[in-house]
């Protein structure tokens, strides 16, 4: 198993973010970019850390994390790092020791890994507040569980090219911002602020709340080319294999549908979503 | 190393194109699917074929090749191998026995290696037939040295849902028609005749004899917003990491651009593909 290298990404996005206002962001992350660069070298060479010690001081540090994975059955000071990792809203993975033994490639791990992140997330309101401040109505896509990393870096990159403020993501049954994601996003996951939710449907609640209109898109809905994607917008690209979740449809102001002149009854998840992107950025002025 | 199962792709193209001319089409081709049910029994469960013997027969029958990886240093009947399949029109790779190695995942391979094809290829005539017998301005895209099967998978399906007749793919310097391009097609490469030719130029050569026009995207030209797509389409999908060649750039008649509102400085070859398809397919009535 290879692990992709970190890229610097961290690096862009400090600096990008130096400029904006950092009210609503987390001290942990406030404090993460004093020290930007410092933290690229420490990290610019490694996407995993395994072994309980590294991972309770990376944890302490404030370091980057993704998400953990534990074998919970190790017992001893695993429950440490959970805590920990509870603490700052990380994701912990349950896993078997044998899936451990996979991931760090023959290494010792103790029990414990932690996958660190190309980037930071940001909140909702993060996203919201770099509209305001562009003077622009919101644009926003928001992933519902798009598991391919393939797929989501690749709707981050057409995000970040079609003028969106920000990407939301899930925390469940979704990729993450891991070096592949980085990696096939060109970089853009260094420009493209992205939020990771417990609650996606609570999320798209937020938005309603300050104003954005939810457009999904389902074979049920209208023809894409007869709406209009005026005003502040919220565009949801449903999962590869399952489209939108029941409960996120009912959320939405509008659904849409791309036409389908042949026999596939849809099309890749990136391909579709960039279709969308770009009819809302036709709307708009560049 | 795992290899995709084939999933009866030449059924369905076999069936489809039963009903189409096949004056074009070589001769080989037209005796294979005669046969076409019994043939799809026998390769529905491999994608490569190992050994000296197994690919002479597989040649001699007819079967379906997209590609044979030899070690020319093998010697023996490796030149008569490489004959027939040059008068086949398959592509011949020279490789070194350790890829040969990798390749065969431990079995014995004696120098030589066949990758069956999921879908046989046409000629350009055959796609251009099929839009007179739709009675529809042609509609082709053009792939230029697209590398990543998942793109030209993603492209193939984005062909096939916004109707258009035919994929046109270089012999060299691009993915071809194997199962991992099937599988990311969704299918659609059942659907779509692929032409793969040993010169994109003439290619689009012989797309303007016949009224075509020939659109490419660059970052020099115009922003595709201001384009109408009206009459005979020929989509050039520039490669990955170099966009389109010098010498296709001269021959189009339009050149577009995507409007990139962020830093980065291109698009996912498969997206931009999709929102151009998209925009022709609006041109068109569904």
């Amino acid at each position: 198993m290879s692990f992709d290298k970190g890229n610097g990404g961290n690096k862009n996005f400090g600096k990008k973010y130096q400029n904006n206002k950092q009210s609503s962001l987390k001290s942990r992350r406030a404090d993460l970019k004093k020290d930007s660069d410092s933290y690229d070298q420490d990290t610019s060479d490694k996407s995993i850390i395994l072994g309980r010690n590294p991972v309770i001081e990376s944890l302490k540090a404030g370091k980057l994390i993704d998400s953990i994975y534990v074998n919970s059955e190790a017992g001893g000071s695993i429950s440490v790092i959970c805590r920990l990792a509870k603490e700052q809203g990380i994701v912990i993975k349950q896993v078997s020791e044998q899936k451990l033994n996979k991931m760090a490639d023959g290494a010792s791990h103790q029990g414990v890994i932690a996958m660190t992140a190309c980037a930071e997330y940001v909140d909702i309101q993060d996203i919201l507040d770099i509209a305001k401040e562009k003077n622009e109505p919101p644009f926003i896509i928001i992933c519902d569980e798009i598991e391919d990393p393939h797929n989501l870096g690749a709707i981050i990159r057409t995000a970040e090219a079609s003028g969106a403020h920000g990407v939301i993501i899930p925390k469940r049954r979704s990729a993450s911002l891991n070096h592949t994601v980085f990696k096939t996003s060109a970089g853009a996951a260094a420009w493209v602020p992205v939020a990771r939710v417990s609650n996606l449907s609570q999320a798209v609640d937020t938005l309603k709340e300050n104003g954005v209109w939810i457009y999904g898109t389902d074979t049920s809905g209208e023809d894409y080319r007869s709406v209009s994607f005026d005003g502040a917008v919220g565009l949801i690209i449903g999962s590869e294999g399952f489209g939108m979740s029941r409960l996120l449809k009912e959320k939405c102001d509008f659904l849409l549908r791309l036409p389908l002149a042949g026999k596939i009854t849809s099309l890749n998840a990136s391909v579709a979503g960039g279709i969308f992107m770009y009819e809302v950025l036709k709307s708009r002025t560049v």
